[in-house]
Protein backbone atom coordinates (compact mmCIF):
# COMPACT_ATOMS: atom_id res chain seq x y z
CA UNK A 1 0.00 0.00 0.00
CA UNK A 2 1.10 3.69 -1.16
CA UNK A 3 1.37 6.11 1.67
CA UNK A 4 -0.07 9.50 0.65
CA UNK A 5 3.34 11.83 2.30
CA UNK A 6 1.21 15.15 2.24
CA UNK A 7 -2.37 13.98 3.88
CA UNK A 8 -3.06 12.08 7.22
CA UNK A 9 -4.59 8.74 7.09
CA UNK A 10 -7.82 8.21 7.51
CA UNK A 11 -9.65 5.68 10.12
CA UNK A 12 -13.21 4.66 8.18
CA UNK A 13 -15.75 3.58 10.87
CA UNK A 14 -18.91 1.41 9.67
CA UNK A 15 -21.13 0.48 12.26
CA UNK A 16 -24.72 -0.75 11.53
CA UNK A 17 -27.65 -2.74 13.37
CA UNK A 18 -28.17 -6.22 13.63
CA UNK A 19 -28.22 -7.67 9.86
CA UNK A 20 -28.29 -4.43 7.77
CA UNK A 21 -25.37 -5.89 6.13
CA UNK A 22 -22.39 -4.14 7.34
CA UNK A 23 -20.45 -7.42 7.80
CA UNK A 24 -20.43 -8.22 3.75
CA UNK A 25 -19.87 -4.29 2.75
CA UNK A 26 -17.00 -4.31 4.86
CA UNK A 27 -15.22 -7.41 3.54
CA UNK A 28 -16.37 -6.49 -0.32
CA UNK A 29 -15.03 -2.92 0.31
CA UNK A 30 -11.83 -4.07 0.97
CA UNK A 31 -11.76 -6.22 -2.11
CA UNK A 32 -13.00 -3.28 -3.93
CA UNK A 33 -11.42 -0.06 -2.66
CA UNK A 34 -7.57 0.33 -3.31
CA UNK A 35 -5.16 1.40 -0.35
CA UNK A 36 -7.90 0.32 2.31
CA UNK A 37 -6.44 -1.96 5.19
CA UNK A 38 -8.18 -3.85 7.46
CA UNK A 39 -8.14 -3.81 11.33
CA UNK A 40 -7.48 -7.06 13.30
CA UNK A 41 -9.16 -6.49 16.52
CA UNK A 42 -8.44 -8.68 19.77
CA UNK A 43 -10.75 -11.12 20.83
CA UNK A 44 -11.05 -13.27 24.32
CA UNK A 45 -13.30 -16.06 22.79
CA UNK A 46 -12.40 -19.16 20.97
CA UNK A 47 -11.89 -19.04 17.69
CA UNK A 48 -14.16 -20.72 14.70
CA UNK A 49 -13.15 -23.49 13.03
CA UNK A 50 -12.32 -21.47 9.42
CA UNK A 51 -10.96 -18.49 11.39
CA UNK A 52 -7.44 -18.01 11.28
CA UNK A 53 -5.33 -15.97 14.53
CA UNK A 54 -3.88 -12.88 13.42
CA UNK A 55 -5.85 -12.84 10.16
CA UNK A 56 -9.59 -12.94 11.23
CA UNK A 57 -8.63 -12.11 14.74
CA UNK A 58 -5.62 -11.88 17.46
CA UNK A 59 -6.59 -14.64 19.77
CA UNK A 60 -5.93 -13.88 23.74
CA UNK A 61 -6.44 -14.68 27.14
CA UNK A 62 -9.14 -13.04 29.49
CA UNK A 63 -5.41 -11.87 31.03
CA UNK A 64 -3.38 -10.84 27.73
CA UNK A 65 -6.81 -8.63 27.13
CA UNK A 66 -6.70 -7.16 30.74
CA UNK A 67 -2.86 -6.20 30.21
CA UNK A 68 -3.55 -4.34 26.92
CA UNK A 69 -6.35 -2.15 28.08
CA UNK A 70 -3.39 -1.30 31.21
CA UNK A 71 -1.15 -0.32 28.80
CA UNK A 72 -3.19 1.70 26.73
CA UNK A 73 -2.80 -1.19 23.77
CA UNK A 74 -6.53 -0.40 22.93
CA UNK A 75 -8.50 2.29 20.76
CA UNK A 76 -11.64 0.90 22.01
CA UNK A 77 -12.64 -2.07 23.70
CA UNK A 78 -16.20 -3.84 24.45
CA UNK A 79 -17.92 -6.57 25.89
CA UNK A 80 -20.03 -8.53 23.60
CA UNK A 81 -22.09 -11.72 24.77
CA UNK A 82 -19.39 -12.72 27.58
CA UNK A 83 -16.28 -11.86 25.20
CA UNK A 84 -14.17 -9.02 25.26
CA UNK A 85 -13.59 -7.75 21.56
CA UNK A 86 -10.99 -4.52 21.31
CA UNK A 87 -8.97 -2.70 17.93
CA UNK A 88 -5.00 -2.31 18.58
CA UNK A 89 -4.23 1.23 18.70
CA UNK A 90 -0.82 1.01 17.25
CA UNK A 91 -1.98 0.13 13.69
CA UNK A 92 -4.15 3.02 13.46
CA UNK A 93 -1.61 5.61 14.79
CA UNK A 94 0.58 4.19 12.33
CA UNK A 95 -1.73 4.25 9.61
CA UNK A 96 -2.90 7.75 10.33
CA UNK A 97 0.78 9.35 10.80
CA UNK A 98 1.65 7.48 7.68
CA UNK A 99 -1.24 8.60 5.32
CA UNK A 100 -2.83 5.18 4.99
CA UNK A 101 -6.25 4.55 5.12
CA UNK A 102 -8.38 1.89 7.42
CA UNK A 103 -11.60 0.29 7.32
CA UNK A 104 -12.50 -0.61 10.72
CA UNK A 105 -16.40 -2.57 11.05
CA UNK A 106 -17.39 -1.80 14.48
CA UNK A 107 -20.23 -1.95 16.74
CA UNK A 108 -21.78 1.98 18.01
CA UNK A 109 -19.98 1.33 21.71
CA UNK A 110 -16.57 1.02 19.65
CA UNK A 111 -17.19 4.03 17.06
CA UNK A 112 -18.50 6.31 20.10
CA UNK A 113 -14.82 5.59 21.00
CA UNK A 114 -12.82 5.63 18.55
CA UNK A 115 -14.57 9.41 17.27
CA UNK A 116 -13.07 10.57 20.76
CA UNK A 117 -9.63 9.05 20.36
CA UNK A 118 -9.60 10.32 17.09
CA UNK A 119 -11.57 13.19 16.33
CA UNK A 120 -9.93 14.76 13.23
CA UNK A 121 -8.88 11.37 11.55
CA UNK A 122 -12.23 9.01 11.72
CA UNK A 123 -14.69 9.31 9.25
CA UNK A 124 -17.91 7.59 10.78
CA UNK A 125 -20.36 5.58 7.95
CA UNK A 126 -23.80 3.94 9.69
CA UNK A 127 -25.48 1.50 7.39
CA UNK A 128 -28.66 1.22 7.47
CA UNK A 129 -31.33 -1.68 5.97
CA UNK A 130 -33.93 -0.66 3.37
CA UNK A 131 -36.60 -1.47 5.71
CA UNK A 132 -37.50 -3.24 8.95
CA UNK A 133 -39.82 -5.33 7.07
CA UNK A 134 -37.12 -6.56 4.80
CA UNK A 135 -34.25 -6.47 7.39
CA UNK A 136 -36.91 -9.21 9.31
CA UNK A 137 -37.03 -10.83 6.20
CA UNK A 138 -33.77 -11.22 5.51
CA UNK A 139 -33.52 -12.57 9.58
CA UNK A 140 -36.10 -15.09 8.45
CA UNK A 141 -34.52 -16.04 5.08
CA UNK A 142 -31.76 -17.56 7.23
CA UNK A 143 -34.07 -19.80 8.86
CA UNK A 144 -31.45 -20.60 11.99
CA UNK A 145 -33.40 -18.44 14.48
CA UNK A 146 -36.73 -19.29 16.11
CA UNK A 147 -39.69 -16.55 16.22
CA UNK A 148 -38.58 -14.92 19.56
CA UNK A 149 -34.94 -14.62 18.54
CA UNK A 150 -36.03 -12.97 15.64
CA UNK A 151 -38.55 -10.60 17.47
CA UNK A 152 -35.37 -9.82 19.94
CA UNK A 153 -33.45 -8.90 17.21
CA UNK A 154 -35.38 -6.81 15.83
CA UNK A 155 -35.94 -4.93 18.42
CA UNK A 156 -32.33 -4.77 19.02
CA UNK A 157 -31.75 -3.60 15.45
CA UNK A 158 -34.25 -0.36 15.86
CA UNK A 159 -33.00 0.72 18.79
CA UNK A 160 -28.96 0.64 17.62
CA UNK A 161 -31.02 2.34 14.25
CA UNK A 162 -31.41 5.15 16.50
CA UNK A 163 -27.93 5.84 16.78
CA UNK A 164 -27.54 7.26 13.28
CA UNK A 165 -27.52 10.95 13.99
CA UNK A 166 -23.84 10.65 15.38
CA UNK A 167 -22.52 9.61 12.21
CA UNK A 168 -20.91 11.42 9.13
CA UNK A 169 -22.84 9.63 6.49
CA UNK A 170 -25.55 7.42 6.36
CA UNK A 171 -25.83 4.14 3.52
CA UNK A 172 -29.14 2.77 2.72
CA UNK A 173 -28.56 -0.57 1.70
CA UNK A 174 -30.58 -1.43 -0.98
CA UNK A 175 -27.39 -4.08 -2.55
CA UNK A 176 -24.47 -4.46 -1.43
CA UNK A 177 -22.87 -3.17 -4.99
CA UNK A 178 -24.90 0.00 -4.52
CA UNK A 179 -23.34 0.02 -0.92
CA UNK A 180 -20.06 -0.83 -1.88
CA UNK A 181 -20.15 2.21 -4.64
CA UNK A 182 -21.32 4.82 -1.96
CA UNK A 183 -18.43 3.68 0.52
CA UNK A 184 -16.00 3.32 -2.84
CA UNK A 185 -17.17 7.75 -3.14
CA UNK A 186 -17.15 8.27 0.69
CA UNK A 187 -13.64 7.03 0.80
CA UNK A 188 -12.71 9.01 -2.14
CA UNK A 189 -13.98 12.12 -1.27
CA UNK A 190 -12.36 11.94 2.41
CA UNK A 191 -8.96 11.41 0.77
CA UNK A 192 -9.53 14.67 -1.05
CA UNK A 193 -10.21 17.27 2.24
CA UNK A 194 -8.29 20.30 2.48
CA UNK A 195 -8.24 19.36 6.53
CA UNK A 196 -6.05 16.34 6.09
CA UNK A 197 -2.87 17.77 4.43
CA UNK A 198 0.00 18.35 6.33
CA UNK A 199 1.91 21.89 6.59
CA UNK A 200 4.64 20.07 3.74
CA UNK A 201 1.86 20.78 1.12
CA UNK A 202 2.45 23.83 -0.89
CA UNK A 203 0.91 24.89 -3.85
CA UNK A 204 3.06 27.40 -4.42
CA UNK A 205 6.02 25.02 -4.60
CA UNK A 206 4.35 23.12 -6.88
CA UNK B 1 -34.53 16.49 -12.04
CA UNK B 2 -35.88 14.67 -8.89
CA UNK B 3 -35.89 16.50 -5.69
CA UNK B 4 -34.63 14.66 -2.66
CA UNK B 5 -37.55 15.15 -0.18
CA UNK B 6 -35.58 13.56 3.19
CA UNK B 7 -32.27 16.22 3.02
CA UNK B 8 -31.38 19.37 2.11
CA UNK B 9 -29.96 20.67 -1.58
CA UNK B 10 -26.51 21.38 -1.43
CA UNK B 11 -24.69 23.94 -2.76
CA UNK B 12 -20.92 22.87 -4.73
CA UNK B 13 -18.96 25.74 -5.43
CA UNK B 14 -15.84 25.12 -7.80
CA UNK B 15 -12.70 27.41 -7.43
CA UNK B 16 -9.14 27.85 -9.15
CA UNK B 17 -6.54 29.80 -9.92
CA UNK B 18 -6.72 31.63 -13.21
CA UNK B 19 -5.86 28.84 -16.26
CA UNK B 20 -6.23 25.95 -13.48
CA UNK B 21 -9.13 24.50 -15.60
CA UNK B 22 -11.80 24.84 -13.69
CA UNK B 23 -14.78 25.94 -16.27
CA UNK B 24 -13.73 22.72 -18.26
CA UNK B 25 -14.04 20.81 -15.50
CA UNK B 26 -17.55 22.53 -14.33
CA UNK B 27 -19.26 21.96 -17.60
CA UNK B 28 -17.95 18.52 -17.65
CA UNK B 29 -19.54 17.83 -14.34
CA UNK B 30 -22.71 19.23 -15.24
CA UNK B 31 -22.79 16.60 -18.15
CA UNK B 32 -21.24 13.97 -16.59
CA UNK B 33 -22.80 13.63 -12.96
CA UNK B 34 -26.56 13.29 -12.43
CA UNK B 35 -29.06 15.58 -11.22
CA UNK B 36 -26.60 18.45 -10.76
CA UNK B 37 -28.11 21.80 -11.72
CA UNK B 38 -26.42 25.68 -13.07
CA UNK B 39 -26.41 28.29 -11.43
CA UNK B 40 -26.95 31.47 -14.06
CA UNK B 41 -24.87 34.35 -13.32
CA UNK B 42 -26.14 38.11 -13.64
CA UNK B 43 -23.53 40.02 -15.44
CA UNK B 44 -23.53 43.69 -16.82
CA UNK B 45 -20.94 42.80 -19.67
CA UNK B 46 -21.71 42.92 -23.35
CA UNK B 47 -22.88 39.26 -24.11
CA UNK B 48 -19.97 37.62 -26.71
CA UNK B 49 -21.41 36.74 -30.02
CA UNK B 50 -21.66 32.88 -29.03
CA UNK B 51 -23.51 33.42 -25.57
CA UNK B 52 -27.31 33.32 -25.38
CA UNK B 53 -29.09 35.55 -22.80
CA UNK B 54 -30.66 33.37 -20.09
CA UNK B 55 -28.27 30.32 -20.52
CA UNK B 56 -25.17 31.38 -20.44
CA UNK B 57 -25.58 34.91 -18.42
CA UNK B 58 -28.78 37.43 -17.31
CA UNK B 59 -27.41 40.42 -18.88
CA UNK B 60 -28.27 43.40 -17.35
CA UNK B 61 -27.80 46.91 -17.01
CA UNK B 62 -25.62 48.78 -14.24
CA UNK B 63 -29.02 50.07 -13.48
CA UNK B 64 -30.81 46.52 -12.88
CA UNK B 65 -27.66 45.22 -11.33
CA UNK B 66 -27.53 47.82 -8.72
CA UNK B 67 -31.20 47.46 -8.57
CA UNK B 68 -31.18 43.83 -7.58
CA UNK B 69 -28.43 43.80 -4.54
CA UNK B 70 -30.74 46.72 -3.09
CA UNK B 71 -33.32 44.22 -3.04
CA UNK B 72 -31.32 41.69 -1.59
CA UNK B 73 -31.64 39.07 -4.65
CA UNK B 74 -28.18 38.37 -5.24
CA UNK B 75 -26.24 35.50 -2.93
CA UNK B 76 -22.57 37.31 -4.19
CA UNK B 77 -21.25 40.14 -6.32
CA UNK B 78 -17.92 40.98 -7.48
CA UNK B 79 -16.46 43.46 -9.81
CA UNK B 80 -14.10 42.15 -12.38
CA UNK B 81 -12.49 44.20 -14.87
CA UNK B 82 -15.10 46.85 -15.06
CA UNK B 83 -17.88 44.91 -15.09
CA UNK B 84 -20.17 43.33 -12.42
CA UNK B 85 -21.49 39.75 -12.10
CA UNK B 86 -23.54 38.26 -9.29
CA UNK B 87 -25.36 35.25 -8.23
CA UNK B 88 -29.27 35.04 -8.22
CA UNK B 89 -30.39 34.11 -4.54
CA UNK B 90 -33.90 32.69 -5.16
CA UNK B 91 -32.43 29.81 -7.72
CA UNK B 92 -30.56 28.77 -4.82
CA UNK B 93 -32.66 29.42 -1.76
CA UNK B 94 -35.35 27.27 -3.74
CA UNK B 95 -33.01 24.74 -4.64
CA UNK B 96 -31.69 23.88 -0.92
CA UNK B 97 -35.12 24.08 0.13
CA UNK B 98 -36.41 21.43 -2.30
CA UNK B 99 -33.32 18.78 -2.24
CA UNK B 100 -31.98 19.58 -5.26
CA UNK B 101 -28.13 20.44 -6.08
CA UNK B 102 -26.40 23.08 -7.68
CA UNK B 103 -23.26 23.57 -8.88
CA UNK B 104 -21.08 27.04 -9.12
CA UNK B 105 -18.12 27.67 -10.94
CA UNK B 106 -16.94 31.34 -8.75
CA UNK B 107 -14.35 33.28 -8.09
CA UNK B 108 -12.38 33.38 -4.40
CA UNK B 109 -14.48 36.15 -3.59
CA UNK B 110 -17.41 35.18 -4.19
CA UNK B 111 -17.12 31.78 -2.48
CA UNK B 112 -16.19 33.66 0.44
CA UNK B 113 -19.87 35.08 0.43
CA UNK B 114 -21.46 32.14 -0.52
CA UNK B 115 -20.10 30.16 2.29
CA UNK B 116 -20.93 32.69 4.84
CA UNK B 117 -24.59 32.82 3.60
CA UNK B 118 -25.36 29.13 2.79
CA UNK B 119 -22.42 27.94 5.75
CA UNK B 120 -24.10 24.45 6.33
CA UNK B 121 -25.63 23.82 2.94
CA UNK B 122 -22.49 24.89 0.91
CA UNK B 123 -19.73 22.59 0.16
CA UNK B 124 -16.45 24.48 -1.41
CA UNK B 125 -13.64 22.78 -3.72
CA UNK B 126 -10.59 24.08 -5.19
CA UNK B 127 -9.13 22.49 -8.07
CA UNK B 128 -5.04 23.31 -8.78
CA UNK B 129 -3.03 22.94 -11.44
CA UNK B 130 -1.10 19.71 -11.06
CA UNK B 131 1.99 22.53 -11.03
CA UNK B 132 3.06 26.02 -11.96
CA UNK B 133 4.99 24.95 -14.74
CA UNK B 134 2.44 23.22 -16.12
CA UNK B 135 0.03 25.73 -15.73
CA UNK B 136 2.76 28.17 -18.00
CA UNK B 137 2.54 25.86 -20.53
CA UNK B 138 -1.01 26.09 -20.89
CA UNK B 139 -1.32 29.48 -20.86
CA UNK B 140 1.78 29.85 -23.29
CA UNK B 141 0.48 27.05 -25.67
CA UNK B 142 -2.73 29.21 -26.17
CA UNK B 143 -0.49 31.34 -27.67
CA UNK B 144 -2.65 34.34 -28.00
CA UNK B 145 -1.15 36.03 -25.39
CA UNK B 146 2.12 38.22 -24.98
CA UNK B 147 4.90 37.08 -22.39
CA UNK B 148 4.15 40.06 -19.50
CA UNK B 149 0.58 39.14 -19.64
CA UNK B 150 1.44 35.35 -19.51
CA UNK B 151 3.95 36.20 -16.56
CA UNK B 152 0.58 38.60 -14.61
CA UNK B 153 -1.87 35.81 -14.83
CA UNK B 154 0.68 33.56 -13.37
CA UNK B 155 1.50 35.56 -10.83
CA UNK B 156 -1.80 36.35 -9.95
CA UNK B 157 -2.59 32.11 -10.42
CA UNK B 158 -0.07 31.98 -7.74
CA UNK B 159 -1.39 34.52 -5.14
CA UNK B 160 -5.05 32.50 -5.71
CA UNK B 161 -3.48 29.42 -5.21
CA UNK B 162 -2.66 30.70 -1.31
CA UNK B 163 -6.52 30.27 -0.82
CA UNK B 164 -6.74 26.68 -0.89
CA UNK B 165 -7.30 26.57 2.92
CA UNK B 166 -10.70 27.89 2.76
CA UNK B 167 -11.79 25.50 0.68
CA UNK B 168 -13.11 21.79 2.10
CA UNK B 169 -11.98 19.42 -0.73
CA UNK B 170 -8.98 19.87 -3.01
CA UNK B 171 -8.50 18.57 -6.44
CA UNK B 172 -5.31 18.74 -8.66
CA UNK B 173 -6.60 18.87 -12.29
CA UNK B 174 -4.61 16.21 -13.23
CA UNK B 175 -7.12 14.98 -16.18
CA UNK B 176 -10.44 16.33 -16.99
CA UNK B 177 -11.78 12.76 -16.66
CA UNK B 178 -9.92 12.53 -13.44
CA UNK B 179 -10.79 16.11 -11.69
CA UNK B 180 -14.75 14.54 -13.34
CA UNK B 181 -14.38 11.56 -11.18
CA UNK B 182 -12.87 13.19 -8.37
CA UNK B 183 -15.52 15.51 -8.02
CA UNK B 184 -18.37 12.99 -9.07
CA UNK B 185 -17.53 11.40 -5.31
CA UNK B 186 -17.54 14.64 -3.80
CA UNK B 187 -21.41 15.02 -5.20
CA UNK B 188 -21.92 11.19 -3.72
CA UNK B 189 -20.40 11.15 -0.44
CA UNK B 190 -22.23 14.55 1.06
CA UNK B 191 -25.48 13.65 -0.50
CA UNK B 192 -24.96 10.30 2.13
CA UNK B 193 -24.00 13.29 4.84
CA UNK B 194 -26.40 12.92 7.94
CA UNK B 195 -26.10 15.88 8.79
CA UNK B 196 -28.12 17.50 5.37
CA UNK B 197 -30.97 15.29 6.61
CA UNK B 198 -34.46 16.59 7.43
CA UNK B 199 -36.44 16.19 10.48
CA UNK B 200 -38.47 13.64 8.23
CA UNK B 201 -36.04 11.05 7.85
CA UNK B 202 -36.82 8.45 10.79
CA UNK B 203 -35.38 5.08 10.45
CA UNK B 204 -37.80 3.57 12.92
CA UNK B 205 -40.34 4.30 10.49
CA UNK B 206 -38.86 2.36 7.89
Amino acid sequence: MEADRLRRGIIFILSAPSGAGKTTISRAALKAISDLEASVSLTTRAPRPSEVDGLDYHFVSDDEFKRRIGAGGLAEHARVFNARYGTPREPLDRAVAAGRDMLLDIDIQGARQLRQRYANDAVTIFVLPPSFAELEERLRRRGTEDESVIASRLKRARDEALAYPEYDYLITNVSVADSIEQLAAVVAAERLRVARLRQEFAPWKL
